[in-house]
């Protein structure tokens, strides 16, 4: 049975009877095979995903390997990069590892002048024909300090070529990791910050089927309050730690108005009831 | 200034001066390198990307090329699976490829059976500890056929492991392209189907500042008029074949009045005005 390389459940006219090399020549779309080139004088923004180094693309991999800076942000008190952390195997040694310091603080002039200082830094790099990355958690799209060092980098320099690499987001390795589908059929997933704790639920007249709220750890006690309100979420469960070793999975998300969760935890709520009998914190062992 | 390692733009008071072994030692989480073996009798739900084979991840990819049996879905006409044509070249010559055909029907008991028996086919297949992947275009977790077998095999076989693999999804991948932040700060991103047209967005009188339709091929117009009746959409893009050499970037999605998109079609829309100067369809040349 298995020396066959197209077993078919239903077995379709054309493919059973035809050879491997004939099934190849018909179905391959030759366009979708293409490789990229890593190049010098490119700004490659790139995601490395929640933690598990080994959610890192293929495509991240391959610029990384190839690159001669290495940007990362940190906040000004911590002075290390945990998306290095998680990307550092795949970074030659030839290249540099430049740490960028974002403030905490609220004053956006400050804000915007940090991000343009960063942009400015970068650009003379790009100008110089280096390869260079900044590397990110998760998404370089969703919810990162990339976006907005992007923006600048395109406002002072338009000409400059930016080439940005998707990464696995915490919210898809939590689903991942609980095996609870995120989003399905004709249903909505509303993907919220945490940060002003359960306001962006409650706001909503019509709650929608499915919701993450990201950055909960702060004000998560109004967050499981707001979805309790909603009284319409059959499952709701909290993620921490997502997709590293001290991962943990809270099945009765109330239990975080006595104990407060990690820094790093996300809540997801479903209006459907979905058992989560698979969800398991050693499924990597 | 390229041969150390760690050239920091800000120097942190302990980092300038440390070798580079001492800030391994104290930075790396070892938690974080673990890594996953690929084990027999269970299931894995491996998402391979939008499109791009190189966005597959190392763990898809090290999974993929263990495996004894790929299942992979395909509608009744359609005999053959793009998603398999991402993979394929991780995928050994010994493993065999199944095709799990998914009738076009409205009719949910008949989906269901159809769920329940592909199911029971695996399931019989793990239970001969064999290792067994299902691939799914994008990711498991998001509006993929995988979430509904993946229900039926915790139903009818809850005692078998499972494990999930995050993918790339398609809207992700367009926002790379169009170097687009989807979402920022605290700001909401709305992610649905446009199998119903404009519908999820008119239904909801608070409007997110950021919004996704996926499947937005054949409710295309009516997409299209809810996001103009909404009146706040700054900027509005769709991405047709996302992650493949024929993607396509439509920065008036009015043009789909006059000319409908390919069948795999996204549209993006930003309450914020976002230039879209850099988006490219030549940017992996």
């Amino acid at each position: 049975m298995y020396g066959s390389r197209y077993n078919l459940i239903k077995p379709a006219a054309y493919l059973k009877s035809e050879p491997l090399n004939s099934y190849h020549k018909n179905n391959i779309n030759k366009d979708i095979n293409y490789k990229m080139d890593v190049k010098a004088g490119v700004f490659y923004g790139i995601g490395v995903g929640p933690g598990d180094p080994e959610l890192l693309t293929l495509k991240a991999v391959k610029v990384l390997k190839s690159v001669d800076i290495v940007f990362a942000a940190a906040s000004a008190k911590k002075t290390h990069s945990i998306a290095y952390t998680i990307a550092k195997e795949h970074i030659p040694d030839t290249a540099s590892l430049r740490i960028l310091t974002f403030p905490m603080t609220n004053d956006l002039m400050e804000k915007e002048k940090n991000w343009e200082n960063h942009a400015r830094i970068i650009i003379k790099e790009l100008e110089q024909n280096k390869k260079v990355a900044f590397i990110t958690l998760g998404d370089p799209m969703t919810y990162s300090t990339y976006g907005y060092i992007l923006k600048h980098i395109q406002k002072i320099a338009p000409h400059l070529p930016v080439v940005s690499i998707s990464g696995i987001t915490s919210y898809q390795a939590a689903a991942a990791s609980l095996n609870l589908p995120l989003v399905e059929g004709d249903d909505s997933l509303l993907l919220t910050s945490g940060v002003n704790g359960g306001e962006s639920l409650r706001k909503i007249s019509e709650k929608p089927k499915n919701i993450v709220f990201l950055k909960a750890y702060r004000k998560v006690k109004d967050i499981v309050a707001a979805i309790d309100e909603a009284g319409s979420y059959a499952t709701s469960v909290g993620v921490s730690s997502c997709g590293q070793k001290n991962e943990k999975i809270t099945k009765n998300i109330k239990e975080f108005y006595n104990t407060p969760p990690d820094y790093w935890t996300l809540i997801l709520a479903k209006q459907e009831n979905t058992p989560l009998s698979q969800a398991s914190h050693k499924k990597n062992d």
